[in-house]
């Protein structure tokens, strides 16, 4: 529960404040002054009178009232000192920067809980312990540097590691990346990231919040809540792109089945992910460039116009950007190239790339991207403008600076000359711009974040779903693998379609099932497990005559307590499993079955409830997804039916989270119908 | 012809010095003087008796004699300039930075081709004309800046264009990239990026030249001549990176036929690389850092330890390396590990990634590093040291230098504080080292250098390669599309196996020809165009009975001219191919065929002649190589025998670059046997 005194105090207490800017309690003073923080600061130090110019007190009883509590003092002090403001100087919000609690062992997690306790009683909120501080608009009370320009058109940055959030930062400074609210979460005591998250959510106003939020994520623990907020914020017009650190060791976990071997908490947060609408990233380079793409004006198509004045940049940019599915489109002829191509130095070049060469002037670069703007079909610009160093070249971005703030498209500056005129692009970023100094890695961004798709509708798929059946049936239930029966009457429940069986006991009932289900049929010894080893399984049984003639074949097999008539599915097999990820919920995985599971690992992922258009677009993803639609002479699949099916078994995991394992095998289909012809679902309760 | 005048002169004369330094020819002035250039320097200026201090010459007859020669005058007066140095002044190096020439148009087309006719006449060396100029570790002779360092353990770098040559060198100064000999060659009149490298391999000595080669290119115009010297280069030790910007236009040229579809220049591109054991970069970031890979010590294998005081980037690098195929293995327990363990902070971590804390000292970073280097089983190590700002650490780079430069085993430098310990990052880089700013970024740089296969062997597979009968089949052959005949005819002098067919006009002699090829045959009437619409094709005809049946059956069509008998393959649908591609010869294509080809485009591709290994690899790269080997009960094909038809395939092709295009569809192949069916082939002299 992060409050607004934790934001905008009026007046700040350090305790541990110091002279010595090499401690944190030094460092927390400067940084306070030196950003210029409006209010009161008070340090607290009982050797000092005076802290870096500021009034210190020998303890915090002596404090008058305070709003924000930095506490850079020994973890053993901490719930005193808490306990004190809390309680007699009306202190609501607290950061704990000091190391020694929760990650320090069971004394320091004791210690963490009652301070946790103690500021839950009192309303007030606690970021950290363990951490390095926060930082607002109104106030840098961090013992680290840099401090970034903290304005409240930056970004919202949230992190639950605090020298990764240092260097996140010096990645995004040099280009520009401005900052507004920076929360380093530490253990996330009282608040982790999704908690804060939540604020941002709750307290956003349109068109005066931070529109860009960041977050470095070790571990989503509320998996729910993260989903919830990120989705409400971007449906609100926010961006949010994120680091989840950690793919690997995830990956490598031991599989617990076919199903799970292919899933891992990886992949739940893949799909939580895309759910949500965050560009999920795994660098910090590419973290804070997204984030610069993200300052820009929105892009709202695929077609760029490449802007350059060097060859070689604007072909490598329109590589990136053509291989990751953006288009550079020729411009075609017409009366307003031809204008610009007037105004340009001969041998520039007006196709796309716009090539002015390196003489090019920044008069000339007003005039193409006025074309862009106004004239040309392109949805977004990206300028490329160094320097060879023979002259300052400060007339140039200062266009690009106005036209950047004019134009309704997005102008994306790639200016690769951080050395030659360092001052320049210094004076560019002081505008509020920022800076692209690599234009593949823009390139890169930019098609991470145009194939990002919007959040999930979280309205759940009901229809035909029969909610109460499901839970009485999952209740009912024993753990382990389950039966045939429990099976069936689960996906009947969820409207699965699946093939129709009977058992029948005598050669009566064999031919009265066959000729219900219809022909052809598939006949199955019931009662051996290895049915197919002791032949126990027919195929293709066409006519009542054999169906009598198979009956007593499978009758005399060993073991047997009866037969089973099933309807014969035909057609392509699929695949479509799930498994539980501990807090996510469900991972659903789809694709073709067989080979194209087990050894192409063409498999797409989401995260359970699915909508129609989640379930379309996984399916989109796949790389065999030409073959279920059919090609050449191969049916295909009815597509439309494999989604619904897919989020029917989806909405039927919602309401059946015992579920931890499921994995229709085969499930076949044609254009048709599709059929689950048998499946396997484990139930832990 | 590039010759020693050009990279080590005695003497430079510049044409067209100014006492302006914002012009090209003041600036070259400046950068020789401040570059502390140790010759003689004369300016050539009709206006000046001295420029920025240099003797100034009216014009180029007064000009003593002089090694190297830098224009940087209009283009109309390069010719005359040039004839009076090299045929009065002795002068045997021109570098040209003028444009103005080829670029320009027809004019400038021809005054470059007779200046390249002069020089060559004169057994003098020539750069550009339309370039930045050249450096080198005993002069700076271009008129841009930055001057990186220039020393012979930096890397050699030649560049295609001379503004993306700066942009590189300005991405690659801050990591601490230095180079030897930089080459812009602009037009590339009489030396291209390909001269260049050739020169520099043959002038090569070991342990003295410069290891490490960058290239940036945008057209190859030898690509023969670039794989023999790259490859070349490799073998004697030398690491080199390129990019070869343009695969986004290239890909998108129309295609001429199926297997064209997949194939394009930049397939073209991208298997010479391969072939020559460069590692291909797609944009400057990138190219530098695998630079700063380069010159760091070789890793000898996958197994890396991650060193680091901050868990964040730590797990960011592990996911990376992990994901790109290297190994982050725990370190287990062992004296040595104890040993270490104890020298740490409590809670420190010594598995992998070895945490040592944000309190971690340079000492206990040494104690870390010597153990990875002597006791702990990786290759090599990362460490990744920043700062939170509050102190300097400058005794953790020292350390880390000494590291570095004591240990074997190469050590990856991460130090991602660029703002808040500058300086000390820079008294770091100042000792010889580079520094990787973003962890991910170099893991993937890693991920991609360890990947890049050693160069192919050059030489040719003949083993059983009919060299003299496939030419003359060739040279006898018409443009267009081949009989099968003749394709039977190539396809034998390869050694490339194939189904074996007999025409047959009269009963008996379709059954000898089935009895002899051995039953089941296939049989297909001659004559009608569309074999299948009019039922001329019968398969899998088991007896003399069925011959003689189906014989009479064909011989009733119309438009019969006889029956082919073919022997009846069977097997896994196979994909081979090639295209041949100006300059590069032909591309290679192979793969498992129908939908593995046309849906999922699990192609390798290759260029001709290809070795066994490199088959070998092809193979391997496939998604499916799997079912190649055989998945389940599903058979697979002989995989030896279908990297020697490739082989063979790719020596055919070698000596038939009439050849244009070939197809061979279908291949049958399984465990024992692999057999072409049908092949198209098309040639064009």
């Amino acid at each position: 529960m992060i409050n607004e005194k934790l934001l905008t105090p009026k007046s700040i207490a350090v305790v541990g404040a110091s002279n010595n800017t090499m401690k944190p309690g030094g460092k927390i003073i400067k940084n306070l002054v030196g950003n210029g923080f409006q209010g009161e600061i008070y340090a607290v130090n009982p050797h000092e009178t005076k802290v870096q110019g500021i009034p210190s007190f020998a303890s915090a009883e002596e404090l008058p009232s305070v709003d924000l509590a930095v506490l850079a003092i020994p973890a053993r002090l901490c719930f005193n000192i808490v306990k004190t403001l809390v309680e007699q100087n009306d202190t609501k919000a607290f950061i704990i920067v000091s190391a020694g609690f929760g990650e320090a062992g069971e004394e320091g997690k004791k210690l963490e809980r009652q301070i946790v306790d103690l500021v839950d009683r009192n309303d007030a909120c606690l970021i950290g312990p363990n951490c390095i501080g926060v930082m607002t608009p109104s106030h840098a009370s961090v013992f680290t540097t840099p401090i970034p320009p903290l304005t409240s058109d930056g970004c919202d940055f949230i992190s639950g590691s605090g020298a990764t959030a240092v260097f996140i930062m010096e990645s995004g400074i040099p280009k520009g990346l401005r900052f507004a609210n920076v929360f380093s979460v530490g253990n996330s005591a009282q608040n982790g990231v999704e908690d804060v998250l939540a604020y941002l959510d709750e307290t956003y106003v349109p068109g005066v919040s931070p529109r860009v939020k960041l977050l470095y994520i070790e571990n989503i623990d509320n998996p729910d809540k993260l989903l919830f907020h990120a989705s409400s914020l971007i449906r609100k017009g926010c961006r949010i792109a994120a680091i989840k650190a950690g793919s690997s060791t995830a990956g490598s976990r031991a599989a617990s089945s076919h199903t799970g071997a292919l899933t891992s908490s990886d992949a739940a947060v893949e799909a939580l992910f895309r759910k949500a609408g965050i560009v999920r990233c795994y660098g910090r380079e590419e973290l804070t460039t997204v984030a610069c793409v993200f300052m820009c004006k929105e892009l709202k198509g695929k077609k760029l116009a490449i802007i350059t004045h060097a060859g070689g940049p604007g072909v490598m940019l329109t590589d990136a950007l053509e291989n990751g599915g953006l288009k550079i489109p020729q411009i075609p002829d017409s009366p307003a190239r031809q204008t610009l191509k007037e105004k340009l130095f001969p041998g520039s070049s007006v196709e796309n790339p716009i090539d002015f060469l390196a003489t090019g002037t920044a008069e000339q670069l007003g005039e193409i991207v006025d074309a862009c703007e106004n004239d040309f079909d392109v949805d977004g610009m990206a300028v490329i403008f160094g320097s060879p160093g023979l002259f300052p070249i400060r007339d140039v971005y200062e266009v690009l600076d106005q036209k950047m703030k004019s134009c309704k498209k997005p102008v994306y500056p790639i200016l690769p000359s951080i050395i030659n005129v360092k001052e320049d692009v210094a004076y560019f970023l002081s505008h509020g711009n920022v800076n692209f100094p690599d234009e593949v890695l823009l390139g890169k961004a930019l098609t991470k974040v145009i194939h990002t798709p919007p959040p999930a509708p979280s309205e759940l798929f009901l229809e035909g779903i029969d909610v109460d059946a499901i839970r009485k049936i999952v209740e009912n239930a024993e753990d382990g693998y389950q039966s045939p029966e429990i099976i069936h009457q689960l996906f009947d429940a969820a409207g699965i379609p699946r093939v129709q069986e009977i058992v029948a006991k005598t050669e009566t009932e064999a031919v009265l099932a066959a000729t219900k289900i219809g022909f052809p049929v598939v006949m199955k010894v019931v009662g051996p497990v290895h049915k197919t080893d002791v032949g126990g399984v027919v195929l293709n049984v066409r006519n009542v005559a054999q169906v009598q003639k198979e009956f007593h074949h499978l009758n005399r097999i060993e073991g047997v307590q009866g037969v089973l008539i099933a309807q014969m599915a035909s057609g392509i097999e699929l695949f479509l499993g799930a498994t539980y990820e501990q807090n996510f919920g469900h991972v659903v995985l789809c694709g073709m079955g067989g080979i194209y599971v087990e050894v192409l690992k063409d498999v797409a992922s989401g995260l359970a409830p699915l909508s129609i258009n989640e379930a379309q677009s996984m399916l989109r993803q796949l790389r065999s997804y030409k073959l279920l639609k059919g090609y050449r002479k191969q049916e295909g699949v009815n597509i439309s039916l494999f989604e619904e099916i897919i989020v029917r078994l989806s909405s039927l995991l919602r309401h059946a989270t015992e579920i931890k394992e499921l994995d229709i095998n085969p499930l076949l289909g044609n254009e048709k119908e599709i059929l689950a012809v048998d499946a396997r679902i484990r139930i832990k309760k």
